[in-house]
């Protein structure tokens, strides 16, 4: 890729993150970006962070979450509104922008609804890698939404996981995702309860979409030795296990500050001791020390994940063609002369 | 604007921002664009008010300004690189996005290079409306960089100052600055000091680029009954006022949090009073009380000015074809079917 003009940054719509992702494949897609997100929480101390800007309103929240490595600055405008399902639209919407930090010049305009997925559910797997017992197949997954097949598929890219065992409070949905999964190599159950998923998976994944406190696990449903992938709570007020699996569980998270006030965890004392996935996976901290340890992966979404995308995403901007070019800055060809540039135009139209 | 397809958010970019300003022509919009300002501000208690998000770095600083009034959400990406004009990049590029509270979907994305020029100008002449001495018709312009001519115009448009006294370090700067003025009815001096410049004015605006801290007016250059504009000094260790200045002003800011870290009162204490824009303006506190007294719009820039800005170009679009449409949010059929889509995508590049 080669941008000739100053006011020119690429935009990847939904269209070209569709073929883009189809390109490359789904599964390499998603393990490719695992090694981005890897990438940056191994070097978790150098990023500027920040809890993500948020602005709530009745009907949902608006929020951005920016973060920068010192080279590159990245931000996502981020919506939540779970009654948006009931009018046709998304719950969650998203964009971003990656920028030079020594410029300030955007480099990249790009849809995130998509690559929000994709990011969320390569996060997932890489601090299962981590954390999940050796040799997991089986993977319980409830609430079968929009989430459900890219958790599915970033497992088994990246731990081998074949068996799904899927349950939604609509069966609808986990049709749609059993149909959906098809071909892809998964041996896959529909359950009829929490309880019944749960039966012999290694790693229980709850990624349901209410906004309100909820029990999607309750305490007796989760035995000795799994895996917990805990995606669905991720705002304030929204939480899916009983607070006594929280008790009996090691607790990782993205970024305490942040996960505290949207997390799990939000159940728990501001000072419950938790474990940092960066710390984990740099070694700091012991990941699964235990087969019978219950590990628990408190996952709310951190804005570094964000930047790993969208980095992965310039890249591979580097040797395709899904991109358009959008004229977002002015570059007039005297900087101090922004108003002779309006001049120019008027002259220009006129001709 | 019919916006058939929730995937599209129409986007304004530098050319069609252009074509819109000249459209309408630069003196109605910043009119138009005043009373938009004018309104928020007058509802000011209503808005959800944050001091930027900044992440500064060794050659600049990258931020993002939100605000919401409870029914539309705005933001603004903006950065500050004063070093960049050296390498034929604008100092400050922007661009912004206006969204619905109520599903947290973006309506507008727009560049803000040229509107945030615009917008600044039409801020400091509607705080001058307030503020200046009745019958101004002389201003001094310290500074003839890209924000000059803006300035120019927004007073004559809404004070009827006709009579510009222009001086810059570098005169080529104020040599542009008159030609691109020219016949727009200004009697322009151009002069060769600071000194020269505020004589007989009756509003000095400096509006200065360099990130320090300058002395581009000095305690004996203001004289009694004087309005200053100071728009130059607009981030922490940047000012262009000597402290002994303030010290004899009146001075009216946006928003108090954020001018005391970026303004020209960086100077003074953390509590040393000030007054607010919108309590003049909604009669709250006394705007000039005293032909003598000297006034000083001490202006950073606000996100709720970014907020009526993106609201005017918003309405704008209802009646012109200044847009494009941009394929920005995942709109499956289903929405909770978003990887459904991506299947969908694949069958129709295999047709």
């Amino acid at each position: 890729m080669t941008i000739a003009n100053l006011n020119i940054v690429p935009f990847v719509s939904v269209e070209n993150m569709m073929k883009l992702v189809l390109d490359i494949g789904v599964d390499r897609f998603l393990t490719d970006l695992a090694v981005y997100i890897e990438e940056d929480f191994r070097r978790w101390e150098l990023f500027d962070k920040t809890p993500r800007v948020a602005s709530h309103s009745h009907d949902g929240v608006i929020e951005l979450m920016p973060t920068s490595d010192g080279q590159l600055y990245g931000f996502k405008y981020v919506n939540g509104h779970p009654k948006n399902m009931r009018e046709g639209r998304q719950t969650v919407t998203a964009f971003g922008v990656l920028a030079d930090v020594g410029s300030g010049y955007p480099m990249l305009l790009t849809e995130m609804t998509i690559l929000t997925a994709l990011r969320t559910a390569a996060t997932s797997a890489v601090a299962a890698k981590y954390l999940a017992p050796k040799g997991s197949d089986t993977m319980a997954i409830i609430g079968n939404g929009a989430q459900s097949e890219f958790q599915a598929i970033a497992f088994k890219a990246l731990l081998g996981v074949n068996k799904l065992r899927l349950y939604d409070i609509n069966i609808s949905a986990s049709r749609k995702c059993a149909s959906n999964l098809k071909g892809l190599g998964f041996d896959i159950a529909i359950c009829t309860s929490g309880q019944e998923a749960v039966e012999g998976a290694h790693i229980i994944t709850t990624v349901t979409a209410d906004k309100q406190y909820a029990t999607i696990l309750t305490d007796n449903m989760v035995g000795t030795g799994v895996h917990i992938n805990a995606v669905g709570g991720d705002c304030p007020g929204k939480t899916e296990l009983h607070r006594d699996i929280l008790l009996r569980s090691k607790i990782v998270v993205e970024y305490p500050p942040q996960t505290r006030i949207e997390g799990e965890i939000q159940q728990l004392a501001a000072d419950y001791p938790v474990v940092e996935l960066w710390q984990v996976m740099t070694g700091k901290v012991a990941g699964r020390h235990d087969p019978s340890e219950i590990t628990l992966f408190d996952s709310v979404g951190f804005a570094i994940e964000d930047f790993s995308a969208l980095r992965y995403v310039r890249d591979q901007l580097l040797h395709t063609k899904r991109f358009d070019e959008l004229d977002l800055l002015a570059d007039p060809d005297e900087p101090r002369d922004l108003f002779g540039m309006l001049l120019r135009q008027a002259a220009k139209d006129a001709a």
